[in-house]
């Protein structure tokens, strides 16, 4: 490959990173004000709504831009695959910018299609060590089904992924963002799904402790194919 | 393939883009009926109903008619397949016919179904720009599922497809129509699903639109493979 | 193979359907029980639950049984096979009788689970002719995603078949029976899933015209490998 | 293999075993609560968000899980899987306490993830012999679609297995626990998904007559290879 073509090759992934983080945005707000608006304030059916639009939109969009990048769509997941040397460093600040950009535009994108502000800062609490704990868990079990599935069924990171992110909206306390770019775009929306900006903080730290903590073990547990059929 | 043969083939495409799309609506239409008609008047609930049933029978319909046809069952997927060159255009004009016109048999045999008249003019309002917005947006997304899986996992197309529609009736706040054969029979069902006749051609100029935008940065995002792999 | 292996064979095959249909019986009413006791009155959530639970179990048991006997689980399946040449004339009474003796168990055997009498007749009316031409529509597009299936995919038969009774139960006004062992054995329970027995042989009249309706239609839609790729 | 590597694999496989099933259980106890706490009193809802949750995370473990240790994640599977001869003897053991310390760490962490106590005493009774009925066709149904599946299409069983469980869930009314390690580590938490200790013993003989019935069933209906092909 020249380097013209390479360029081509990294602005392609930038773009996929870009428009797939937008549009995970655009269905969890999306569907957490649709779910609101319309549950006459069961919460629990508006959260289902939220959950099933959120995991099959997630899966279509795995699947759709794996091809091209990979389709992280996450810093944490970006950050982790460098770690263990699946991702080239040097990527990695590109795809951090495009994760979180392309999240910051799908939220602007659903405020548009539901007659909001393109942003308002979120005045949803999410504080306290329960929530925090509740985020290291949902990103250390979000890893752990990345790493559990690369190694032998990489075909199965769709589905795995879309129904491990369905199951924790509701078992973990925080509804499982466990993304830190989805927790700061989500920040500025002061709606269903919102976030409210100095409880981010946290929350990414949790993020990043979680798949550090997946990460390492997933090294030890499945190490690689080289060194186990040897 | 002789002349005969090549009739009997293409009839064959028409007859199964006309039932398919039959069974969509009747799918689309019946189950709005049923879930409004169950849910008590919460809506949440009853367009909850309605997407599980609408995204199941999708994916049930493209398994079933996709090795047949392609399984398109959408003017908007059958033009930009023509664009971008996988579909002849020849055969456009058919295909729009019999998606059409089963459309509008599936409105009528969901309505049968339900004891309702054959077709009754719909009063549910749907204007704005962020209707049409949604309508872009759903389209857009759409056609991006699509072309996203069409070159790398094919057979993938049939989950990710109804995935994502399940996702879109919720985060699109038009419940995402994202179909001009769809839009153009669920205005003569004055039921859940339906939509005021007037407010059908913003809807399908957004829609082409969405389209196309997704065509065209497709195209560019997943080069051909001779391309790509050379 | 010898006779006696030959025998043996078509036990298994026997019993692979029997309790294949026991357990789709104790599935479909077992969980309208359930949801219906649950449901405080709310029918569409009693149905979303009632849905969720049939169509996730058909997906397990097609694919449990079906290396064992092709997984029928349904006379009109049976029928249809054997008028296609797929399936011998000759085993066709006994898997009839393996179906409806299964239904009927699997019916005692969630009235057993929920402290009901073993059977108790329906009173639940489901006459008129929009009901008949739901059974006809609801059967015709089970058959249709099986032939479609068939051909080209027939590892995916599991889930487009589950999908689509997901959504058929709530597209047809009868919630789609469309399995005349399943109708029969539906007469004797009182409760949520039943069927008054007057109205039983109108239901299964209609379901084996919608089959042998898109198995008419499937065998000019999807001829022969032999002769469709000549 | 020499014998320090040997150590390693098993310690892996007892270490997926324990963090599986811990996963399994924060999300079976923790959706359990969030589902009560939003239901507003629907019970309904509360039990399909328990569903969808416990399904979907099933599904993901599984898949996760599978190529390290086969995910039995249950006492019952691993006891039936050494009975055919398809795992050892000499390691049920460490299965089992990996198992079963696993659950408990997970009701723990769901617990603290919500602000409750590690562990607290469960009063939700669940006695009788139609619960232990349940508990018997819940886990016969279970061993019958793990042999099922294993056979023909191993690579369908967390599809399967997810699916199932989903529609057991409600079709039983114990709601289908079907494993003994969930069953004891459910005793110790007094929210939606608890059992009274007192009523465990029953429901964990109930659940092995039920894996051995399916297990020596299946053992008939479907021989080894060697011989079916022969």
């Amino acid at each position: 490959m020249g380097p013209a073509r390479a360029t081509l090759s990294k602005m392609r992934k930038l773009v996929a990173e870009f428009l797939g983080t937008a549009l995970l945005l655009a269905a969890i707000v999306g569907s957490g004000i649709m779910g609101e608006r319309l549950a006459q304030g069961n919460v629990a059916v508006a959260l289902l709504a939220n959950t099933v639009a959120t995991g099959a939109t997630l899966a279509a969009l795995i699947l759709t831009f794996g091809p091209i990048s990979g389709s992280h769509l996450n810093p944490a997941v970006t950050l982790a695959d460098a770690v263990i040397g699946g991702f080239p460093w040097k990527h990695v600040p590109g795809y951090i910018v495009a994760q979180v950009s392309g999240a910051f535009l799908g939220v602007a994108a659903a405020h548009t299609m539901f007659n909001l502000p393109l942003f308002f800062i979120s005045h949803h609490a999410r504080s306290g060590a329960s929530q925090a704990f509740s985020e290291f868990v949902a990103t250390f079990g979000l890893l752990s089904v990345i790493w559990g599935c690369a190694r032998s069924r990489p075909s199965a990171i769709p589905y795995a992924v879309a129904a491990y992110i369905t199951g924790a909206y509701w078992f973990t306390a925080s509804t499982s963002f466990a993304n830190p770019a989805v927790t700061l775009a989500r920040s500025v929306t002061d709606t269903f799904s919102g976030i409210a900006p100095r409880d981010t903080l946290p929350f990414i730290a949790a993020q990043l402790l979680g798949a550090a903590g997946a990460t390492l073990l997933f090294r030890w547990l499945t190490p690689k194919p080289g060194i186990s059929h040897a």
